[in-house]
């Protein structure tokens, strides 16, 4: 959007030296024209956006057009949301019973069927959900932007957690350990053994003596090493009893296993998770479910412009605007329109009668949709804040259910819900293939070999959701080879006549949030501007 | 408490392996019992505690005693709510004018008044505060258990944060760099450091060609290396713009420094502060200030027990209990009690009158006051989320205000308050040697070379809180040479007479409210057999 809408000259300044000469360059540069911090601050941020307003027409003599928008997932709502601000008469055709695509919140009552016909009502108590779709946001992304505007209240999402426990049955753990425990030992024995290393002169070509010495500064903190730079354990594995008043000063967990143990565990393939841009803490979520993001995009556009139940069966570029043909209830219907953003997954609207040529249909079918599924555990206690005190955040496993979510809000209340396994790829399919009924029984059968019983005893009720086998959808995310600018794709980054398309899979960040948002923040700016320019 | 109620057998071997053999020993041990994991978390808890109860009494025929408690801090509100359980006649007397003690939650209109004169009503607005004193609760202190019990809500404290910022001006630093970039860096350079050094055979002695490989595999990952083992940057270090939709990847911070640079900027001295035992994320607090704890204490005790502004001024042993006299509202009172928990600081203990002998006033005098202080800074705008990207955490910094706290509540709201400072020992004493109105200049000087010149123009009003000058406590918390259990401290750690002492400086978690509550526990357990035994 960056052509929509200059950058400040000094922005875009900042980003030239910062392209070229590299941050080093850029924050020297900054210091000197005295433009640091704030510059910085103003530098690391989204590329500009601004929505159309009313005043862009009236102020030009000009109308609003007409516009239909296929899919009521993030990318078709926010299309739709962006393009009303300028009046635009915007119609979303949404084939499921609900807004929001992937962004679906469970609660009790919810019913789904799937492609394979199991049929599932979640039994969920009241102010009990699961987010069956997505369920974190990164400070950065404009996922945020768009609560805050909407009035969605955050709190903190829980995606790290010393407390958490990894669990690698594969790699010959007989008992799960905590993040806090793992850490320790393989942070304690990297610098330990780069310690070492550095003594023996063994980088003496890569460091000079201060270099050296601010190093084994940084191991002995680092590593929390003995006075022999050695490795012998520490408080911040963790405590068999913690230490309380005078006369107990607590258990410490014990000696760490050998060094090559650890390394043979594996924990610490999980470490890298959070440096990552995107799952970094601190991570967030809307109180009360990821679905008041739709919801409040619903409402803010209007329901009487949203149609549920409403598939898409023709899509028709006309010499003048486009022609989509649905059915809705059992009885087809025909929408004429100035332009249309389709916003479905690119795997269903490869299946969909359309004339908009052999080389757009060759770049949906080149999308490959991707497996995910997530089982929620609904119990009548939180077992996991009083006898493991885990107070939310992920347990990471090497076994088929990958990942383990303990609930981000209601903490210390009676009941609680956990993601039992959230899993990609071939064991998504080897659940989705189970019965509901199979996949709670392996889950848990799972679940209590790291919990313990209490997994199975306190458990209240379960629903499982897997993407690929979810009518309209048929996919958690796609894969796009060579990222979405690769040239297999171009026909679907611009126009197809008077068709737009939008949807994460057309963005950098395709699973989140943020990748819709960005792909429907730039049809909607090309779309504005072509109208303008009209 | 472990002599006054049994752990379950289970639980007490397992203690005594993990004693003896180690953490792997007690593994293998449980793993041949068939007890992890179950087992494994029951172990890792506090000593066991059950609170007095009416049967006691009513069971053995005898009658609960009259307790006199100094101090409503944290200490003498706990004793005072768990003896109260068993019918306890309990009386607290507390000096200032609330109670609370250190865990005081300033808003606006209150007013306090130090040692040097400084008086000061706060301006905050309705719904914000600052937590002058503790701020933050780990998973495993049992001050969640009592926010269980009292029905306080509790939300995460964001005691780390990938996005906040790091500054070390004495080391050089030109602008603030984020965690995560530091940390990619840091983590970056060590591992293709010690990647090297193993290729290069310098750790063929500790580690076998197994080793060698996962570790390889390891640094990998977590150093984001290249394919030459070398680090040469990452997207872990952050973008100058973020990757959005289709045409815009996004552009990255850049290369990194240098390996010397990096090392002499001491970024990595802060990144140990996460793996604590005690400051490992996830960490909590209550929703609406931290004093929604003492007063949901001073609820269950009953407001009619507890007087306000009422300084003791002598403690006396008696033949059959003990005598207080105190002073409130300008007259002298006096209150004769079975027994006396003083729950009051060591140091102004030390200063009153009392007949508790030599050895004690040896040992209270042994205790030595440390200082801390905070600013609260409120915004008229959450600048540092819609500038900055920064959703909570905190900015670590090699200045004199040492800590900047964003606020880990109020999200996308309209006003917002950082803790400008929080700083300790010479820190701190500097700072309140400054009248308020240069306190503030002085913070906010500071953190607009951090944040820009938002942190000056949008600033609404502030409050600072300095403990060592805080009337009735004069200490942020207290040194014991030797921690609580060395000799000197002895006559503290029993009663003296009828006399009990508590308090967290009675503890191996001083400055936390978990030491405060684990000795008033031990307390209220000694005394309660005591009396059952009378």
């Amino acid at each position: 959007m960056e052509e929509m809408q200059p950058g400040s000259t000094r922005r875009s300044f900042l980003r030239n030296v910062g392209a070229t000469g590299g941050a080093g360059v850029m924050f020297a540069t900054m210091g000197a024209l005295g433009l640091a911090p704030d510059a910085a601050a103003a530098a690391r941020h989204e590329p500009d956006f601004t929505a159309p307003r009313t005043g862009d027409f009236t102020l030009r003599g000009k109308a609003a057009a007409k516009v239909v928008v296929i899919g009521g997932g993030i990318a078709g709502l926010a299309s739709a949301y962006e393009l009303g601000k300028a009046g635009y008469d915007c119609t979303v055709l949404e084939a499921r019973e609900r807004t929001g695509g992937r962004n679906f919140t469970v609660r009790g009552g919810d019913t789904t069927v799937d492609l394979n016909g199991h049929r599932q009502t979640a039994r969920f108590s009241k102010g009990q959900y699961m987010n069956a779709g997505p369920g974190r946001i990164a400070q950065w992304m404009i996922t945020l932007d768009y609560c805050r505007e909407l009035g969605v209240p955050i709190e903190v999402f829980t995606n790290t957690n010393a407390s958490a426990y990894l669990y690698n049955e594969q790699a010959g753990m007989k008992t799960p350990t905590r993040y806090r425990t793992a850490k320790a030992d393989v942070y304690g024995y990297v610098s330990e053994l780069l310690a070492k290393a550095t003594d023996r002169g063994a980088l003496d070509k890569e460091l000079t003596a201060d270099d050296r010495e601010r190093l084994q500064s940084f191991l002995k903190s680092f590593g929390d090493l003995g006075a022999d730079r050695a490795y012998t354990g520490s408080e911040r594995r963790g405590y068999l009893t913690d230490p309380g008043a005078a006369g107990t000063p607590g258990e410490e967990l014990g000696s760490p296993a050998a060094v090559s143990e650890v390394f043979a565990s594996h924990v610490g393939r999980y470490f890298s998770f959070e440096f990552g841009y995107d799952q970094a803490m601190l991570m967030f979520q809307p109180v009360g479910g990821m679905d008041r993001i739709p919801a409040a995009l619903t409402r803010a556009i209007g329901e009487r412009r949203i149609r549920t139940g409403a598939a898409v069966t023709d899509l028709r570029n006309t010499a003048h605007g486009v022609t989509v043909t649905y059915t809705q209830g059992g009885r087809r219907h025909r929408v004429d329109a100035d332009y249309c953003v389709a916003a479905l997954p690119p795997n269903i609207l490869a299946k969909t009668s359309h004339n908009l040529g052999p080389a757009v249909q060759s770049a949906l079918e080149a999308c490959k949709p991707s497996s995910a599924g997530k089982i929620g555990l609904e119990y009548r206690t939180r077992w996991w804040e009083t006898e493991h005190r885990i107070y939310g955040g992920i347990t990471e496993t090497d076994m088929d259910l990958d990942h383990i979510w303990y609930p981000s809000h209601g903490y210390h209340d009676d009941r609680g819900l956990l993601i039992g396994y959230y899993n990609t790829g071939a064991h998504a399919d080897s659940y989705a293939a189970l019965t509901p009924k199979e996949r709670e029984a392996r889950a848990v059968a799972q679940g209590v070999k790291i919990h313990g019983e209490s997994y199975r005893e306190h458990l209240s009720s379960s629903f499982s959701h897997h993407w690929r086998q979810t009518p309209y959808l048929e996919a958690s995310w796609h894969s796009l080879a060579g990222g979405p600018d690769a040239p297999a794709f171009a026909p679907l980054n611009e126009p197809a006549g008077h068709v737009y398309f939008a949807g994460d899979w057309l963005s950098y960040l395709d699973a989140w949030q943020h990748g819709a948002f960005s792909s429907a923040r730039k049809v909607v700016g090309s779309l504005h501007r072509r109208v303008l320019n009209a």
